[in-house]
């Protein structure tokens, strides 16, 4: 088998590379002011990172991070309050609710996306009411719309679409993701909400993030919620009453 | 059983609120440049944080992103090559590895430079004698100190403690950090470098971080350099050569 | 939303049920010798198991259990290295590699076989050769068949396929399979061995497992695999050299 | 670094080895109704099992399988509702609550019994004192005692040490968890249960399984508890019951 190659990191006795570049010389060096966000961005991506991209992914990354006690942030404190000399299991245990039921949907929506930009502009309608059309007569939500709490609007994702415009990214990916939510609103006779996830498959779509790649940066995002949950934890236990209250709620039945 | 409150989120149709802010209204209002690295130490820590500590905290999650192939990248990297379908599942199996043995460190220097500060200044050194007598006793590691890597010196802290001088932050805690390195190393009759962890709990200490939430910090940069692995995984996948690599290297013996 | 139910299980202070039995007068009671195959498959399963479905489970379960130094046993090595606090953390980052690309092929062979079971029998190798055709045109596996390391035959296929034989469970499964069989073997003009999820495909099937939870007794077995590796980590270490080996041997390339 | 090596597994095109012995041809071979116990013991422990052995953990295995809606059972529900692609995630993450709080108390049970066991006999009861009382001074919990929903007695740890009589096996940890049960009545002025840790903690430390990986064994019955979750999702749906519930049961508090 051939031996792959890392472009990631290598290391001397007196220093680390992330990437090509030496991380306390280049990336720490005095002055530099160096931001997570934009360091992250380019060690995962592999290419530098303009200010307008730093900015809707801050945007994101923070939009991810919490919604209060979902299913992830059950999970975790379930895990914490069982195992609390184990931080990372508990974050682990709730990033694992990253799925396809709530986040994945980015992915989905973002082939959509593709597929109707792939598209002449004047073929992009016909396109969309066909993938519309395919997912009623599926039953299926079409993903990136509509939301079991937020209505009219999401107001996260009306808020993501401004920023990207305000930084002049995602022009296009948001052109074809606003064409979608009026087919859909057409065939459902009725508004959904463009919701968070279908405001980020637009805005990671057209910074070129690989589709595979898109619920990464919701991982990350969400994983500093999760330790929110796990802070708040540790001053305020729910755990035990979370245990409690789903043990006597759900009643046996044979 | 009492109920529990959380004060991390809530929520209506038209609006989240993260701790005390509405997240639209207030936390991406326009014209505000948000930054992820402020936004989720404010909604861990439950108060302001200073432009200071975010430079800071951007050091050290940069900082603990990205090692190379550590147990917790081939964990990712192995997981993934056999679950693709589950980015959130490699990276939570990556992030497992951020245990007692490495980054979990930090908690235990931490705990040993806020029992050398509780004490008056001109105590301290036999503090710090007592407590690198007793580890020598029991042949235990002082943790924070040494590195099989990384020698004379671990670039990354030394590194780390002038980003804290610069910003004014952690003067106090990197005293008795530095006072605890002379007592090592005069013990050892040899230089061992203060290593990463050491230096992240100095600075993380004298942010007032709390110590059992110190390794969630690790966590979150450690995510983003595990999302990268699996980035460089759909590119250059290695799973498959780990996996042949380690099979043929290690041998059978009954 | 209406409140759901369980039927697994009920408490009181003198008494733990199993769905409808008490754990400690029923299924544990004096002279019972109970067996946790038998009790953990009609826990799962919701009803009574059969001595030859219980030997048909075992020798699924053990077959499971282990092949050496694959990467979910790297995974748990691994991670048991950096966190040997935590057995179950280990333990669940080896589990997470129980995905798509290994054991979630039971299910699309289960998929696949009951296409074949439920068209007539003079129609079955027409569906088979066009279930083959389809996955040949798309360059991909026919999911149960062909393995990397055993050849002409998995030994332990053979093995399985014979002790379902053995007591009477699965003919009509394993006779679509063989029926699959040939066709693969005639499209790719050279035979592929029916592997190990090809023939615990078409056991469970015939056990009439759904084919959501296949996936679940698979884990259960590789659980019990996962626990020999973290002992055997405990008795001769083997994760740093894990660390050290893949570290060197993968080198950096921009 | 020396190479290590691996008694676990090897393989060849034509065999699969557990330990020394063929998969196929020995422990799967025609007329042994080979045992997944007993099998799985011998792989984890490296030696040759007794009957009176499988008995004894059959029902360890079967009494640390269920206990409904536990935090480990909430956390598999919580992360099956959100990625069902991923049966093997929501497993992981209930396994990560078998940590300190629950079950890892078997192993600081079976510290306290060896401590107990080491002592001449005549010394055990001053013994057994002291380490009660050393709880008692820190305000701590002696492991195996107690439990918020069985007394005044946990019917299940009852029913493992008639067991264990039953088969020979503990007799002497039984004696030295039954001096320390009555040394903790006697201190506390009241009875409080031997628990199933407690139990367990005896059996298994007289069946010399080392305290490190006790917990291995309540992982692997535990998983196949929490495959029975996943099912029951799967025809009777909780998650998002679950999660509205919480949501709304907690309320907000700044």
């Amino acid at each position: 088998m051939k031996t792959p190659t890392t472009a990631l990191s290598h290391h001397r006795p007196d220093a680390v590379f992330y990437r090509e570049r030496n991380l306390v010389e280049d990336i720490l060096a005095p002055g530099s002011d160096p931001d997570f966000t934009t360091v992250m961005m380019e060690h995962i991506l592999g290419r530098a990172v303009s200010p307008a991209e730093r900015r809707v992914m801050n945007a994101i990354l923070i939009t991810m991070m919490e919604h209060g006690m979902t299913p992830s942030a059950i999970a975790t404190r379930s895990v914490y309050m069982s195992a609390p000399e184990n931080l990372q299991g508990a974050v682990a245990a709730g990033l694992m609710a990253v799925g396809s039921q709530f986040v994945g949907t980015v992915e989905n929506n973002s082939r959509i996306l593709a597929t109707i930009l792939e598209a002449p502009e004047e073929k992009r309608r016909v396109i969309a009411e066909g993938i519309v059309d395919d997912h009623r007569s599926r039953k299926a939500h079409v993903p990136g719309f509509g939301h079991h709490l937020h209505f009219p609007e999401d107001p996260r994702s009306v808020r993501l679409l401004q920023i990207g415009e305000e930084n002049d990214i995602g022009s296009e990916h948001v052109a074809a993701l606003r064409l979608l939510s009026e087919v859909v609103d057409e065939r459902a006779r009725k508004h959904l909400t463009i919701n968070a996830t279908g405001a980020t498959s637009a805005l990671l779509g057209s910074m070129s993030v690989p589709v595979a790649l898109m619920r990464g940066f919701c991982v990350i995002g969400r994983t500093a919620g999760l330790v929110a949950h796990v802070a708040e934890e540790q001053q305020r236990p729910s755990g035990r009453f979370i245990w409690d209250l789903v043990d006597k709620t759900i009643p046996y039945e044979a």
